[in-house]
């Protein structure tokens, strides 16, 4: 990787926004909000590790140079990376506005900026339009998604360590396993043991669903114990460099019914179909249309109720989805996880969940933790 | 509590935008974008514990009435809240579409709709416009603010919980110090002992910082090791029921030089200075004023560097700082926290936090930890 990423990211993202937006574009200005609402591409453009960034801005050109404006409080966290751009401190929001006005408003006739729609808030946009009253707004935000959604091979060494931590913590995770202990106990140990393995912390809250919680896909886990024939749920990741992975694995605690068995084999079916499919030039609805009209052919027609998967990066959900609702092309050194799941309203739910990174042959397994019915 | 509290902070809330704008709002229609574009308004109204409705939206009327939609994967745990709300479940984004334009479309003369610009994507907000047309959009965000700043019994009850698991990981962390151990197993360590303790997870990222690294207020631990002589400061916080406390510790790893015990002495007394300038009807720019002007009186003059406080609730930043950026008057129930730093790049930093609620007659301090000089 050249030293200067921060460049060759933003180059990336004018020339995908001027071939999209069919106009030239002065400068993107992104803003954050206050935390959750930060623009994850001012990570992505700044590439820096620590620091918040509330309320803070940057300005790219088309050259690939950056300026970011930082309150004096981040500003140690800022000047790390100050061999890839400007750092500008800022002593409050009023001289943040002065310093943007002054420095930017490079024609007083009017001059075009792409802002990022998708995570910026309407409030920092509306101020932003009386900061620049002659200013045309362009949202590139299809732009950034599109460019953060092909990853370079900084992006997927961090989210190759992340899903490695994610899976090497797996066994350890069922050696903890036993009678009556709780979802809560057993999501802090995943935690825990994520950071122990090096990980920045969980990607998103760590689910943990027992027996029939399993059902329930965006389950939050609770004071719920472990009895024998339940299914066990587990679906968590680990942040390593601001970058996330996502896995899901399921296990029987105990000896698997005939049923448990039947699901859990259908899904796991579907989850290599998902995985055979994506291949550089299909269709994200195509590799979703194959594993859900699998799991369709079989007696639980109308059980998988997600798509077959997301896009990883930055964020946990970082764009795009597997299904027809993205209409986009897989391309190579893209990153996205496949998980199809049945669920069963009162029984449990299956889910089993890889994040992959294309290739240019075939789709390469960043999850390696083992996928075969575990009996614990 | 009465039981419908959904109802009452949406009453709240109706009655603080309509005295503001002075006009007459139809309906508030907050809307979510994805993971970490989230309206926590969308929380604090439902009070839904489980659960991340990306995409979901939520109309609530001003008798009181709130519609919750939600998609097919969130459908059970939105339907926890089924005595408080409708729960109305869409197939996908065209659909909810469909459904919002047709159930909110009270006059197609045009209606007002009040909008959380803080939280809501500007990207959501153009797609609203597209969907009514003839609807006046009202910018209802400080009502928003105002209404979640002021905290009712349950929030309160959730913020105090969240504040003991961190106040009771304080001394566990400190049997867990040792020669050599770095940041970054002190914040697993943290984390994993906060949800032991009956934490959901941290409230943001733990920091960790040992030696200089105390000196950069939003430092992310790394592979430093803790060595004699070395500030160590811990700025942590647990999540319970998705409610936030923030707490900071500053302690010296074996024996205090004479600097760190004058440096520790006077932040410690800057902290009880704001808390007991925290009382109904100051304005929250005198409380930052006391305690800067007292450490601008010391030789640390210009080494304090933020405000000496935030708002806490769902957010850790809950709208408002102790700063006189904010203008606003401290009343009954708000909860905020008081943390004062001195800050020397090279040698380190000391910050003490607490979180307090405002009671009728004094602040109540909710953070329980020890705040005497620690040598460990």
């Amino acid at each position: 990787m050249p030293a200067n990423f921060t460049e060759q990211r933003i180059k990336k993202i004018f020339k995908i926004a001027e071939s999209n937006v069919k106009e030239k574009i002065d400068l993107i200005l992104l803003k954050n909000g206050t935390e959750p609402h930060l623009d994850l591409s001012f990570f992505y453009i700044t590439g820096l590790e620590a620091g918040l960034f509330e309320g803070c801005a940057l300005a790219s050109y088309p050259d690939g140079e950056t300026r970011v404006y930082t309150s004096k409080l981040e500003e140690q966290s800022a000047l790390k990376g100050k061999d890839r751009f400007q750092v500008i401190t800022f002593k409050d929001r009023d001289h943040l506005a002065k310093m943007l006005k002054k420095d930017l408003a490079r024609s007083s006739n009017g001059f075009s900026i792409g802002i990022n729609s998708n995570e910026l808030t309407h409030k920092n946009f509306e101020d932003l339009k009386k900061l620049y009253p002659k200013a045309k707004f362009v949202d590139v935000s299809s732009a950034i998604v599109m460019a953060r959604m092909v990853k370079d091979d900084q992006e997927i060494a961090a989210i190759k360590q992340a899903a490695q931590i994610a899976s090497k913590a797996f066994p350890k995770l069922l050696d903890f396993l036993k009678d009556g202990i709780t979802e809560y106990k057993v999501s802090a140990f995943l935690n825990a043991t994520m950071q122990d393995l090096g990980a920045q912390g969980p990607s998103f809250d760590t689910i943990v669903a027992f027996g029939e919680n399993s059902a329930e896909p965006h389950y939050s886990p609770r004071d719920v114990k472990l009895r024998k024939g339940y299914f066990a749920l587990f679906d968590y990741g680990a942040k390593f460099r601001r970058y996330c992975s996502d896995i899901t694995r399921t296990v029987v605690y105990g000896k698997a019914s005939k049923q448990q068995r039947e699901i859990y084999q259908i899904v796991r079916e579907a989850n290599q179909l998902g995985i055979d499919a994506s291949r550089v030039g299909v269709k994200a609805g195509e590799i979703h249309q194959k594993v859900s009209r699998f799991i369709d052919t079989t007696k639980y027609k109308g059980r998988f109720i997600h798509s077959t998967g997301h896009t990883v990066g930055l964020a946990v959900h970082d764009g795009a989805v597997i299904h027809p609702a993205f209409k986009g092309t897989i391309e190579e050194n893209m990153v996205f996880t496949i998980e199809p799941g049945i669920y069963i309203p009162g029984l449990g739910g299956v889910r089993i969940e890889d994040d992959i990174v294309i290739r240019k042959n075939k789709a390469e397994v960043l999850t390696t933790a083992p996928k075969e019915l575990i009996e614990v």
